[in-house]
């Protein structure tokens, strides 16, 4: 149960500040329109979990936030199967949650940006910069096997100084590997904002094409189990 | 009177360092107008709240700094109530005379800038970037729910790299959050700088816009009361 | 000896990585120039006293790298009188020997630029962006005020993550407070590079305004004592 | 062989994300492109070295990830010669593994731009913004010399947060000094990249520019040799 609540509240947390920086810096007539730069981006989503392994540290889970590092674990003996459903209960339902608050917290800046102007899935989930299905799988398998391999030298890191340094690891992936998709490395940051996106009532929203949403699904669980094999075996 | 003065200096800190990279990135013929981003302005207010905080620390008071972290923290028992007045005390005067510094500061730049040429009162103290009341207070509750809710998972705050990780979480708000309002989250930051633009003799000054400042005193009481009621819950 | 060595070399390393910054942004035909922001150039100089500080520390010296600190803190009884010749000493011979490299650093960029076109003596040295010699000095006092006073709260600092910390201090004075006669607040930074782009024959160079200079040395001393005496009192 | 498999594992890391980060900002159609500052560059290379420290240091390696570092701390006894070649074999091999990488993460994107818009060697090895052998080499030496010195002064850099430190010491060499070469400070950095970028069919790639590699590959050296000189004599 302290895994279920932490994961929630730390993955809810991590989606109010991520898909928050997105629609802070997209949407129109907001402070951040044309005044924002990709680090911005990767600052927001990094601070984000940065804030939410704080959180989740506090009540007791591990941190993870991300079904691919649970899964990834739990394959290789790090982490007992028995959490692994509560684990992932928690992070999606954050994630749903999160951009619910988001929806709300940027509510009249919908209302005036069309979806070419802005108004996008992208400010929830992840969106190819160019659309090749076999490279943008890749590129997320690419970038969650560095994300899940580095994370996994950091040991345990929920206290201390730690949750900084894993959100200056998310800062690092995004400015280096993730202007080709948009680094979901994380299947609970995409699909539970892509649903939120797609079941409430947000003004003059964009598609929320589901049919690519597999990639950010199936491509981050083999990142991360490629990578902790390899820290396995090292 | 620990908590009255270090209160007190620790906010003029903060103001100092806040109201004074607006200046510097709103104002004409400065070094950071057309040279900045919001990232910087996030960056300014982020440290202002780090240096404040250590400033605080040292001279024996918590480092709240706001009075929604007081309150907040009064009414759930976290913070003892016979500290409040001081405490409010000395935020509101430590933030107006923080303004009255930077108007010193800035003063030949207050002189060659009109108004509608960033001459506001959106230096000192917050402006929505879409006028909605109901939406703005949402806003507001939504930034301080957030960012008081993380904070209390950090503990205590005033040593060691702990008004760094603070500083950070004021940036990360800003990022993701702070968008829509300019982020408040704290009613000393916005009334005791308005009420110092409002006084003194800012050369070209604009409107002061005080039926907008209900907003940035309530919704920061009201999110940051919800916070520190979810945390006592969990 | 250990002091002047360790300023020398401290305050050496400042300003390689300062006067850097500065030249690697504003000469034509570097990789900065169009691509860089206030933000840059403040964590430039931020990140050089921090590079700088540890250098210093580990020669055994306190890490001032600054006259100000130097005489604020003999002035109330915090440093020993008989310290500081040897440490301004190194202060100024250090910063002098800085900017001396980084001419050589710069020197096929220098002979590329005009003085219109960014080879100023603001790539060393000081200048205000409206030039107001009271207000100027008012602005020298404000800012190293504040900067002393935070470093005084922040104990010794030239161990662990400490000079870290007295870094993102440069950079907050800078972003908040600099942005009005570009923050010498500390007389070597501000001399040994004015004297060194007035003796080395840079090409190209502009006029080197010892005229202003008064400003960026009398107006951090006097900021400097004000913010010790202060820290006495409380 | 700890060594070498730290040291190879670590530089693999390092350059994934430092090649990374030129290819998001510098290739068509990324999310980098355009909305990218010098800033993002050097704090991609420098969290590339702060992830790659704390993955050598983790497997038992001193984390140094170039051979100018692991040269010249053999030549003055700081380092035992019987690790000097597996530790250049690891750099060496790491690096040119982690740009193969790179080429397929940013394969769609390497398609759809020609050289003079951005695919160049580049984004794997150095080039000088004004080609001057002599100055280009002094620049090298310079920033090497700074870099290793600092280093020294840092102590022990694979565990806490001295990682971090040691990643905002490339982000500030690389603002202050990189503008001139692009700092490669590093041979293993630029030159098992150029050999991937020559080696592998990239699409639309550009000209390689060996004639200038050896500057990135004596410079380095012969400044990390002078800094570790004077460290000894200090």
């Amino acid at each position: 149960m302290d895994g279920f609540l932490g994961e929630l509240l730390g993955t809810f947390i991590l989606i109010v500040l991520g898909a928050g920086v997105c629609c802070g810096v997209n949407l129109n007539k907001t402070y951040g329109k044309n005044n924002s730069t990709w680090l911005l981006i990767n600052l927001g989503w990094g601070m984000g979990v940065t804030m939410g392994v704080y959180v989740a540290g506090h009540l007791g889970s591990l941190g993870h936030l991300n079904p691919a590092v649970t899964l990834g674990s739990a394959i290789f003996g790090l982490f007992p199967w028995s959490q692994v459903v509560p684990y992932l209960l928690g992070q999606f339902i954050g994630a749903f949650l999160g951009a619910a608050v988001v929806i709300i917290q940027y509510y009249p800046h919908f209302k005036v940006t069309k979806p070419e102007e802005g108004n996008t899935v992208g400010n929830f989930a992840t969106i190819p910069a160019i659309n090749n299905p076999v490279f943008n799988f890749l590129s997320e398998v690419i970038a969650t096997f560095a994300f899940m391999y580095i994370l996994l030298n950091l040991g345990n890191f929920t206290t201390g100084m730690k949750p900084f340094i894993v959100g200056f690891l998310i800062v690092s992936i995004g400015m280096s590997l993730g202007e080709t998709t948009g680094y979901a490395i994380n299947p609970a940051r995409d699909w539970g904002p892509r649903l939120a996106y797609t079941l409430f009532p947000v003004p003059n929203k964009g598609t929320t094409n589901w049919n690519y949403a597999w990639v950010p699904m199936v491509g981050p669980i083999v990142g991360a189990v490629i990578a902790t094999g390899l820290f396995k075996i090292l």
